[in-house]
């Protein structure tokens, strides 16, 4: 694969559609598929063969035209632009409310080599426990154990007022790029990565397809209606 | 505002990014921002401004060209497109362990017009609670509730091996679109809209960035190197 890391365009969407793509393949892979076309991995992902394509080109040449991906090589290539097998990932989250548990409590990240090795918070009652065997230290240890842990992602999962306080402790602790949970922006150096989540977007997304369907299904009765009136 | 709903190709990366304007115009409303040029718009939401031109004209004609944008009155039709104003969404929830918690606790999507009514579990000791003033009703009420209650969104927040159960039920109770939290796919009719977040998604694409900034790093610090060494 000839990588071509320089490029300075790569959007948000391209990367959810690589993440998309690799647990795609991931998938293939244990069913036992061992080549793919690109209008297949298009239609098991819900994009187009093109957008396939395009994305993949982005990243270098892999497999061939007419023989398809091989799955097993093009998985492992994809899973090397996301730094697996490179390195694990330990994360560590500061806020132990619902949602930072949730978060820990979720498994799916450990699939794709995350793996949470401490929490923060700054309530007496649960410094010093554990969640799903993940210590909680105080907040004011943060700088020690992450770098004695070596640390490379800080998941903020705080109130709002705490966000940007919580994300210049990370960073003076030498944090390598933070996931931000709470709904509040950060601004750190532009050296260190901060990626926003809003679960919100997702809801207003919803909102929409519903409308949408909605409307489809009514056109279509109008359709019907018309049809049935004019024989 | 000419829309043009019968489009059958928008991406969920356009409405992604609808999203994001809609949030972005809210803030610059609050502002007292009045007028906005779409490389303003691009530039505050990270798209660059034919992508911002580009998704717009999806949806119908917004603004003029030269004087810019009525931020009022853009916010306004962008909203229409997500429903707001026209409905209030309420939303119910399956689950309530951390993450369905966190759901509710999270105070972002009553401001998009996202209001919770009911939740829902199978755990007794959570039958009959509340949680943020929120009613935990047992399964077995589902239906009724969400008759009653003309509920429009059911979120899905239960373990994977529960997910399809708490979908098939939220279908005959008539829920009109699903946001599934669960890691576990869901196939219902065509006609009800389900939306699956994957939060590993967010890790993935951080996990890629923080190369990306590591090796851009890298290069100009050899650039550097290699300069003063020239000298």
């Amino acid at each position: 694969m000839e990588t071509k890391y320089g490029l300075e365009d790569i959007s948000q969407a391209t990367i959810s559609r690589m993440a998309t793509y690799l647990r795609c393949l991931t998938y293939l892979e244990q069913q036992g598929t061992s080549i793919l076309s690109s209008r297949e991995l298009a239609s098991l992902t819900g994009a187009s063969a093109e957008q396939v394509r395009q994305d993949l080109s982005v990243f270098g040449r892999f497999g061939k035209r007419g023989t398809g991906y091989d799955v097993v090589g093009l998985k492992t290539e994809v899973e090397a632009i996301f730094g697996r097998g490179v390195e694990q990932w330990k994360c560590c989250i500061v806020g132990v409310g619902s949602l930072g548990t949730a978060l820990i409590e979720s498994r799916m990240v450990q699939k794709w080599g995350f793996k949470y090795v401490a929490a923060f918070d700054t309530d007496p009652h649960k410094i010093g426990t554990r969640v799903e065997r993940i210590p909680v230290y105080s907040l004011d240890e943060l700088k020690t154990v992450v770098r004695r842990e070596r640390v490379a992602i800080g998941v903020i999962a705080v109130p709002a007022s705490s966000a940007r306080t919580a994300a210049r402790i990370l960073c003076e602790a030498g944090i390598r790029g933070i996931l931000n949970f709470a709904p509040q922006s950060i601004k750190v150096s532009e050296k260190i990565p901060v990626l926003s989540v809003d679960l919100s977007q997702e809801f207003l997304k919803l909102s929409f397809y519903i409308q949408r369907a909605e409307q489809r299904a009514r056109d279509e009765q109008a359709q019907i209606d018309t049809a049935s009136h004019s024989e």
